[in-house]
């Protein structure tokens, strides 16, 4: 019999080829904790995460599950983690779960934080979490955008994989640009049932096209109903995007 | 006639060999500023800084100021030094000052923060802020001794410099030992109107050997009666130490 751990991950994406174990030449987050549960138990052991991000992107509560063989004790494997982890990769929570737990599967809800330096140099402390635009932004625009981005829609314009065959509906609960009074720093909350592959970055690009005024906030319907990738604004940076959390069905 | 300008710095130590220019091999905060303002103005530049910071200590608010030739835009200047200092330091203020400012002479106060991961793992993203202790510290034992470490005293055994000729004399007004509930991080903060080579990194190192029960908080007047670099604590290391800021006399 084998045994369900949930783990949240955080990460400094800056270094990785992103989530997803990718076969030989592997710098992934995936694939550096597979390596250490294979260490621990002699087998292999294969994490699923709750999604993929991309290299360079952050989290902050990135959620996996995997199994291991009974009788292991869940802080134990935790303090295995971390001692082998390098220091830009951490799990900060650990819980076993009924077998039945899924962490991409189960995922209700995940949130997502793009953060953006509009001045002309970022906070040295946390510039590897920003994207370094260096100029100012219309927030009020971008609100006026966000809000007519929310909803049950598809989100085809806003995918990067121009393949993709399956249904690209999703639900975007909530889209919140902040920006605390005298900063020039401004974040973008996203929290939604699901992304699909770089919506969240493609997102916050047009959004940043209307706060420069390179396009009316009035376009977004417009560009939705297209279903064309072209029609939307270009691929934020990876590096201003962070997982901030995953939310499952009993929380 | 030459112009005085006052600028705050701040800067990620990690990969720097401290402030103070080292003459040929230069990896300094000092030595990239100078560059850069000799490339800005075609003539050679010194800089004066509020104190030296050791290799790999950062700065939220270092201090420094230099003359330049007359028509200069102070905003113009902090760009021109944004614009090509790396990604690690930022000017994040400027200002034209009276022809006798000089940072070192005028500082009035320091402020230091010390930071410390008392648990197994440093949170990834300010990793690079803290020293990864990974054991649990009695505070209230390190605010009792820290109490007993403010004064006007001599702090000759928190000197690192064993050949020091001049006083070891200085005010040390407060240290505050911080700690969250619930948070496995202890900052501690010192003000004072001066430190000694490595003095703040000595006094931590002190802090942290009372915090793990190696010695007794009662020891600190017998470490400060002895005048001893051999009686006081290991020296923390440099990662966890930041020079918040300083503060001068007209502040």
């Amino acid at each position: 019999m084998k045994e369900n751990y949930k783990i949240t991950i955080q990460y400094e994406g800056t270094r990785y080829d992103g989530w997803q174990k990718q076969g030989n030449t592997d710098n992934t987050i995936q694939g550096k904790l597979e390596q250490i549960l294979e260490k621990m138990t002699g087998e292999l052991v294969e994490i699923h995460g709750s999604g993929r991000t991309d290299a360079g992107v952050h989290a902050m509560g990135q959620v996996a599950n995997f199994h291991l063989p009974e009788g292991q004790e869940a802080p134990a494997v935790m303090q295995y983690l971390n001692r082998y982890l390098p220091d830009d990769i951490a799990v900060t929570a650990i819980e076993r779960v009924p077998e039945r737990f899924h962490s991409r599967l189960n995922a209700v809800k995940k949130t997502y934080l793009y953060q953006i330096e509009t001045g002309p140099k970022r906070d040295v402390f946390v510039r590897r979490m920003q994207y370094g635009l260096g100029q100012p932004l219309d927030v009020e625009a971008m609100r006026l955008a966000a809000k007519l981005l929310v909803g049950t829609q598809d989100y085809k314009s806003f995918c990067g994989n121009r393949k993709m065959k399956k249904s690209s509906v999703r639900t975007v609960e909530s889209i919140t640009v902040h920006c605390d009074p005298g900063s020039s720093v401004i974040a973008i909350s996203f929290v939604g049932n699901g992304f699909l592959q770089n919506m969240v970055r493609i997102m916050t690009g047009t959004l940043i096209e209307v706060g420069l005024k390179k396009r009316s906030w009035k376009e977004m319907p417009a560009i939705l109903a297209a279903k064309d990738r072209q029609e939307a604004g270009f691929t934020a940076p990876a590096e201003g995007l962070c997982l901030a959390g995953v939310i499952y069905g009993d929380e």
